[in-house]
């Protein structure tokens, strides 16, 4: 048997949400998973370091992408538009996934521990964006303004895409969710 | 002896900040908070639940006064301005508690699980905000909105606070960050 299996990851990750879905996060073991996608417990820990980051192995990728855009945008860039559009890039790697999100994010939701894991995560991308806004010259105070906001929104538009009954992009969610932020903010 | 103690509580609060401070939150025993209070460990679990609940005993009142300034608002406030000015009267709260505050937050960031229970507080607090703000009569999504991003200013200004060099009241500073935030979201 050759040690390399074809999309070995997505089948370990689709197995593991199918099985926190049926018997919970916490009843469910490595083994499980391995044998409901067809490999082997050896294979699983090449992959992923424990059960939990199957769910949560996207957010380097979520900050690396996000802070890259930040620092890619034009200078005449507003911060708050620099940080929606660099979500809004973030938000176009969803596209066809929101099933699997949907079915992430009702694990998350059944277990208090990932959900603190989830709210850590959110934090850290926080971070991470006032970070960059601040490598771009913004004075320290507005940059973390700027960026808890604009978690604030893309938690929100997160939601909203999860719950939408039409088939919608979650990149259009979060510049209309932003759009709003800033009617809600405007002339009060 | 009296089994009424007068100020126990505050003297409990006392003395687990300055062992949280120099030993560490999981290194302190409710006998030794108990002790260093010149109090019995009996007392101490007349007021608190656990040492824990010695940080985060404020939160069901936060919650309380928060969702009551956002029933009480005037129809007309827009939902942003209820949730403003329901921030600012908490904020009062803490008039002449900054070094108490400093000293509480510097053992929450010291420590992994005291920062997550601090995120869970704020999702609560989010959360019952945006429940309040559905009562008023407000459309679902932009009641999360507004409740998500009230979250985020407080944060960010209660920080502010703590890190200011001059003595500055919470309730101007979380006034000053909603004028921040709106400032920041116009006209871009």
């Amino acid at each position: 048997m050759s040690r390399w299996q074809p999309n070995a990851r997505g089948r370990l990750e689709q197995a593991a949400l199918e099985l926190y879905a049926e018997r919970g996060f916490d009843q469910t073991t490595v083994a499980e998973i391995a044998e409901r996608a067809g490999l082997t417990e050896r294979t699983f820990f090449r992959h992923f370091a424990d059960k939990r980051e199957v769910l949560f192995w996207g957010q380097d990728a979520l900050i690396e992408l996000v802070t890259t855009c930040i620092a890619d945008a034009p200078r005449s860039a507003s911060p708050i538009d620099a940080v929606g559009d660099a979500l809004r890039a973030f938000g176009t790697m969803f596209q066809g996934r929101r099933e699997h999100a949907r079915r992430r994010q009702a694990v998350i939701a059944a277990n208090p521990g990932l959900q603190e894991r989830e709210l850590i995560k959110l934090a850290s991308l926080a971070a991470a964006m006032a970070e960059e806004l601040g490598r771009r010259g913004g004075p320290e105070p507005a940059t973390k303004l700027t960026a808890e906001t604009a978690v604030a929104v893309f938690k929100v538009a997160f939601e909203r895409w999860l719950s939408a009954t039409r088939d919608t992009e979650l990149a259009h969610v979060i510049g209309d969710s932003l759009d709003e932020l800033k009617a809600l903010t405007a002339g009060t």
